[in-house]
């Protein structure tokens, strides 16, 4: 048997700490924005939203909010866990789609006549089969794609609870790439390498990885979505490292790019080079400051020493209880950054057929600059 | 930074194995059905779909197939490996989103009318930009959700090559249970024995495993869909573990549920009755038998023994490509085996408070019965 996985388990008691999460609030925040959009209800089914707007983190589930009350619908697998988890919304046990009955359940309540949800998260297939389980009459206008992402930009802005955790996933993050220095040796391969992070990232207490780990070693480090493969550590090259864990729900993501015995001098200087791209990425770091402003200031560093072709993605993103959030952080993104936003910092240079490297921070806006999450783990070259 | 992960990844040539996919020959059948459906053209964006018609494993892609045509639209990241991997269809690299290309490409085809796409795989929001990308005459008629999935009804039924390789996957499945059981040692947690599964998977080659893997000790063996936690293995109590690997891209699925210490009559007599039941619904596959019969088969073993209302979830499901796919094989299920379909046997017992079991192999049906994909792990109650 398989189950369907939740974006972001919880750590089933592993390493849970005693935080009191404010979700009427969250809700609250949420029913303001919906007031402001014309509309008297919403349903909720992504997961992660269902989580951050209710505590619930099982895998089956939607949640109606309507002016003057909030539904959660799951099945019956996860009446207890529901129970333990909810208390800004009333559990609903149901048979078949918890979003049907949440559809159904907002219809029925009195003043609610538009309810709105998330078209980017909402197959075809889910919305004819909701329009289906309405009354006739409401099938034509009662659903209604919200007008902006409107959970997303909430999310987009951590609160002090969040921060707590992502420094906790952060911290954890760190842990594993100072393990990681210490296993490292000749004769390795990096699925050795991308192994040994993960199973110790689980003996750490995480609830997984938050994504596949990346280790590129050689001529590999040159690909930037390289995955781990057979290939064995060269005696002399780059290893780039790229990895997160999931704890307590919220993932870590950070990279850190070393050097397999001694390195060029060429090689030396592009690290530098990119080094230097991200703390100035990092200084751009402020409440007010645009992403494309902090894109540009890692872009700019590179530019001047003729390897802004080379840098081929974007300077970071959000991150939160999923792996990408709001908001990009690239060229021509006018997005204001906001106190309490976590995004990434990763500049990377691709040399194709020679070498590459990253390097990835995970920093919290602050009012006045960026608290670096991941400031645990140095940066400066390192030679193994 | 973190890439979007495709959902079968390949191996990176870790473990490939010569195997020339006939891709042109399911286009082929894929056209036939969309012919059948009037249907001049369909555009494929679900991944796993993508990569069984064309091959192409890369985490950004559409194909758009006509009558006379098909072609794979792409990024420029994946030049190399589109060029490499597609031979069936036309590769284009694209900025921009590759389903809208895929839509805009089809629509200036001679001769296509209509297109299908697959609504249980489309967001509503995915849809709308397509729909606008095209020109205004088309907007309201050209995209037509297809009547029926067409692409699982291929996919369901295995062709020699993926039984090949859904072979080996199984057989790798086999390899770590023989691992397992040689390292659950007295004082292990949980997460150990799952941490320990994963990563001698991927030492073994797997790309990945196929879902989050099941440890669960003692009374927790009563949760059909418990996660692995920081629990210590008891001195006494069952120990259920469903894993499996993507080797591949193909995935696998098991389930052992063995014995630590020495069990109670009730326990043994229990684990057999589910035993029982397993070998029953195998006995009951073959080309012909609908999936309600085989279920039953299981759950008339567990009745006679008054056990049928603790066994709370189906039978089994269809696994290939991705870990749940057609059919399913449960209660009211009228579809019927084909040969060449691949499914999951797993009946199960939970007493909630006492203990629990599954066990759980993998059948590829044949025109007279069933072949064990995962035969060569015993599944008479092993006591540690």
């Amino acid at each position: 048997m398989s189950w369907p996985k939740a974006v972001n388990p919880t750590a089933g008691g592993l390493c849970d700490i005693p935080i009191s999460v404010d979700h009427l609030r969250r809700i609250g925040s949420l029913r303001r924005k919906l007031t402001r959009a014309g509309l008297s209800g919403i349903v909720v089914t992504h997961l992660p939203d269902v989580r951050y707007l209710s505590g619930f983190t099982g895998s089956s589930a939607a949640l109606a909010i309507h002016r003057r009350g909030a539904s959660l619908f799951t099945d019956g697998r996860y009446k207890t866990q529901a129970a333990a988890e909810v208390n800004a919304a009333r559990v609903q046990i149901v048979q078949g789609p918890p979003a049907v009955s949440a559809v159904q359940w907002l219809a029925a309540q009195p003043g609610v006549e538009f309810a709105g949800f998330d078209a980017t998260k909402t197959t075809v297939a889910d919305l004819a089969r909701w329009k289906e389980s309405l009354p006739s009459k409401l099938r034509k206008s009662f659903l209604t794609a919200l007008p902006s992402p409107a959970i997303e930009a909430l999310r987009m802005v951590k609160d002090s609870d969040e921060l707590e955790l992502m420094r906790q996933a952060a911290a954890l993050g760190c842990q594993l790439f100072d393990h990681i220095l210490g296993y490292i040796r000749p004769g390795l391969r990096e699925i050795d390498v991308s192994a040994e992070l993960e199973h110790k990232a689980r003996q750490l207490g995480a609830e997984g990885m938050s994504f596949e780990t990346i280790a590129a070693s050689g001529e590999r480090s040159a690909m930037p979505h390289a995955r781990a493969t057979a290939t064995v550590l060269p005696k002399r090259g780059f290893l780039t490292m790229d990895f997160g864990v999931i704890l307590n729900g919220y993932c870590s993501d950070m990279t850190r790019t070393i050097y397999l015995g001694t390195p060029k001098t060429a090689e030396r200087a592009t690290y530098q080079a990119v080094l230097e791209a991200q703390e100035a990425a990092i200084q751009a770091v402020s409440a007010g400051a645009s992403c494309a402003e902090v894109d540009e200031a890692a872009r700019g560093v590179l530019r001047r020493v003729g390897l802004a072709e080379a840098f081929t993605h974007s300077t970071g993103h959000g991150v939160g209880l999923e792996i990408h959030e709001q908001p990009r952080v690239g060229a021509g993104q006018s997005t204001r950054l906001q106190a309490g936003m976590v995004i990434t910092i990763e500049p990377g240079v691709y040399l194709e057929g020679q070498f590459g490297m990253r390097i990835e921070d995970m920093v919290a806006v602050t009012a006045t600059g960026g608290e670096v999450l991941t400031a645990a783990s140095p940066k400066a070259l390192i030679e193994l």
